[in-house]
């Protein structure tokens, strides 16, 4: 728990509930299941809380209420983040975020999802903005995974490749969200010890948020497209 | 069920069962729900099952397995298609996809979320593929909400107008995904009283997979931006 550490206690477990607007029994709920270091003792059942506690509490909370993430997620992130530079808080909760792929229904479904996940691997690993094609190998598998249903339900023999323009609006998107970071998007960087929670706490929401938001409006151009082309009116490019 | 109606009943339950790989206790069930037409009755505890039996069972499958909707969202979908050109299965199925936003929390979020909702609708009024800015007002109720919660917990003040890279990129979107359908996307015409279970079926199931396919795509370019930037290196554009 190192970055709560090394802060001046100040305040008592009924202030910090009333401060964060998080029950009592709820916040020992998060100490018992270390999602939340526990207060420095003063001796029997009293502790004194600081404002590491607070953050940690509101970062919670947004992780729980507004990403829509489990106990057990948020704290799989939170004991990512207290390894701070040796651990992976975004990538735990990038990994948790979806539901893992259903396992294929057949040995056949088996042998073509092994073919896709190597084919996917691949398509990812050429992509030119790719740094380290081992790094989040479950986004390679989940993207495998939906191609096998395509294949299965959609377009049998869908080919890799064809989701190339895709990939490029993916980085578009990326940059796109970036830019939209008020003083750019916070990089912290080992070498100056730099804290990661807020940054995590940015990405993870930023990702979970911007996405609901582009996916309305990804559907609501797919409806527009739609009623052009049924209507023979104008298709205009972006 | 007028689309289910004039055809050749060929089959018993048994055998509907069995080629639809649906128990029948299940069809059973589809039919009380009113998910499907119950067969063409020859006597007691007798009835028959046509081509288009099968077709709905598969629709339903894929809805339930791949696109993960729940039996009343099926419902919803079948009784639009059910109503042919009166229905909007579509539509009634985009509204499924996600949950309905949460209410807000206060008088004041209230009144900041009316707001919002005009804005959100304006700017969707003023894109330009923009076709009819009542249709599909679902999306911008969500894309509201959403937008809330980025000024809640992220960035206070933020502004519609800030959306408009990422309108352009969903429309870019769109154009790929309708290009990526093998013989281009189908747009049934009424004057032509054409099928809508096929288009409807792709339509529902291509917006379910392929949006987890882009997601993971673009949570991969997030990364790997990250990486980028973290570590100094250069950061191509797409």
């Amino acid at each position: 728990m190192s970055a709560l550490r090394g802060q001046l206690p100040i305040m008592r477990l009924a202030e910090l509930s009333k401060r964060a607007d998080v029950p009592r029994s709820t916040i020992k709920f998060y100490i018992r299941e270390g999602l939340l270091p526990a207060g420095e003792s003063q001796g029997r059942n009293q502790a004194l809380y600081g404002p590491k506690h607070l953050e940690r509490l509101a970062l919670i909370r947004a992780l729980r209420e507004v990403a829509g993430l489990s106990v057990d997620v948020v704290g799989r992130v939170t004991r990512e983040l207290d390894r701070g530079w040796e651990g992976d808080p975004f990538g735990q909760a990038m990994l948790a975020i979806h539901a893992p792929p259903a396992p294929p229904k057949s040995a056949e479904d088996a042998a073509e999802l092994e073919t896709l996940r190597e084919e996917v691997r691949e398509f990812l690993r050429d992509l030119p903005w790719t740094v380290d094609d081992e790094e989040r190998r479950f986004f390679s598998d989940e993207i495998a995974s939906d191609l096998l249903l395509v294949r299965r339900y959609l377009f049998p023999g869908f080919p890799v490749a064809n989701l190339a323009r895709t990939a490029q609006i993916a980085w578009l998107l990326s940059e796109a969200g970036f830019e939209l970071v008020p003083g750019g998007a916070p990089a912290p960087i080992a070498a100056n010890n730099d804290d990661l929670a807020q940054p995590v706490r940015l990405a993870i929401l930023g990702t979970v948020l911007f996405e609901r938001i582009f996916a309305a409006l990804h559907r609501s151009a797919n409806a527009m497209r739609s009623i052009r082309v049924a209507q023979g009116l104008e298709v205009p490019g972006a």
